[in-house]
């Protein structure tokens, strides 16, 4: 399925119109994640050089293999939050990212169970302003 | 550290003031956690009997050992989404019980640099409209 | 139980330091609530007295009998609201408006239960992207 | 007006594709609302029949009548709960069931002007720090 | 680019349509504004009079020069809160008002570095329950 | 007025047990800021290091002078973006920042108006689904 978008704040900017500091940016992406394709999001923030080497610079350190947690893992963090947030962008890439790193149909079902169930027991703790116990303090 | 807090919306249930059906639950809560503790959580619920039952009942299938994900990440991803919903007494909680199912001070600072990058990435991909590419539709 | 807090961002205004504008609108919550109390969250929004006249205007005309639906739902509502939103200041002062309008226990548990479930089935419909219904369209 | 609108995460499961579990279930949500229309929120929700099943009952249980708040009081609260977290599928899907239920087009502005004077003031409260009056404690 | 789009909740209110009590307010934005054009979110809001000129009437006070903020800095902190809640239409109008009052590429992208870093920090803060140093209380 | 705190979930890191990278940050946020405090985020955030580099990277970069936005307008954009994120810790030290940057008490209220009534017509926009107008595309 297809769906025509609204523009971005600021214009997708091409290889073509990249500068040296993007393009060093774009080159490392491809490199790291061996693919030629750069998503809309870093060809956004690419409006932004000094933003858009820092963010990279973030994700490619959190997001890798070498830490102590799984990459799979990490990208089912990033999905639970993204679905917090409401963002769709973000909801769909790093669905798409974490099946590429192995998260199965069935994972991913039971990932947004849980983060449907957090957000109720979230609300009921905060709405019957249930006091912490000694124990959590 | 201790902190004197509000009271709860509706009063805390004893164990003396439980209803049978309440009283069940709070049973199940302690054998099923080999503990004879019962945070403030459920005694606060259980002042909608229903509600404690069918909570207790979706925490229970849901967070415990035999499903596709491993117990101490589904601790995780309940701490990462109560961050975003910035529910103290569920970040606490469910940051002791990650630590009692085995996560280290690294994997949960690792979470929390996680979390908090996700939130960066999300606001930007909302803030600049970013659109969504073909790959991720 | 109390809790010693932190300082407002801006100052409390009492009765002596009200000016004349403020002044106005304090007579008038306590005409219009038939009560002398006046709760710190319009003391300490009296520092900005446009913004003052306006809100309990605006709170006025619409929490207040003759409109389409019950003051009691009306402040049912706005419990709900400020549970999402996490506002321990209107989650007490809300839920004690609601009672004082008539909410029982079973019903202000029940409102909870309700805005939890809501906030489940949100987070599923947000992180599953589940299509709108052409019915919904 | 219509949206072509971009694929679900998990896939939609259609009345052939139903296990017995998810057929029971969707069964039960036919007899229970009178008509033969299944919509796709159940549908993506049949990928995990444990979570479809715990979620129908809940809110089998919670929003239909004979409870201690009116059915369409429910509704309301349930839009005004997923205008919060900006859910546009349980915006669009609660305000229709809201109106089924006798919602009026004036009440449901009212509901959102409510909303929307709650969302200020528990910004307000946040934003300035207001100290919880001794009353709220 | 354009997208088709689904109805709202209560029908767009055309000047024709329009009863006197609305008719000013509409009358109001087209002179403070200097422009014909009504954009939809008055139309929509035309369906309750007096939320109308309320809502019309805060932000002609607030949102104007003559105030202590200036007003482009004052669109940027509207584009930055439209942001965080995940408005599109908001971000969209906002980012809108904030250009024809000055704001350039650059600044728009700055501001959602901002955004994107607070949201970081605020999680980072919140998720590991960072204490109030006693300079900040 | 002073509240006794919960502690943080991972300890604060003092400078007798700052390792060589942290203690370069802590040096550095003390020239930068020409002041000895280091105050509490900076001390929990020094459980992760490279986060810690980073984030005090980004902040450095973004908040101080010479970039388009004003240093002051910068924190007054944190402060907006802290208090829709309900975090307590970031609105107290982040005022206080803003305060010592020039902002007055009457230019942080209009702030937090202004805060208050995007914080509304976000939700009327949402809850009315008001469709985003050609001009906005």
């Amino acid at each position: 399925m297809g769906t025509e978008q609204y523009s971005p704040m600021l214009p997708l900017i091409s290889d073509e119109d990249a500068s040296p500091e993007v393009k060093a940016v774009f080159d490392d992406i491809r490199e790291t994640r061996n693919t030629d394709f750069i998503n809309n999001f870093w060809r956004v923030l690419a409006n932004d050089p000094d933003n858009l080497a820092r963010t990279w610079d973030e994700l490619k350190n959190l997001m890798g293999p070498g830490t102590s947690l799984d990459p799979m893992v990490k990208e089912l963090i990033y999905v639970a939050v993204s679905t917090v947030n409401n963002c769709t962008y973000c909801v769909r890439s790093h669905t798409a990212a974490a099946r590429q790193k192995g998260a199965s149909d069935e994972q991913l079902a039971e990932l947004q169970s849980i983060v449907a169930a957090a957000n109720k027991t979230n609300r009921l703790a905060i709405g019957l302003q249930v006091p912490v116990d000694e124990a959590f303090q």
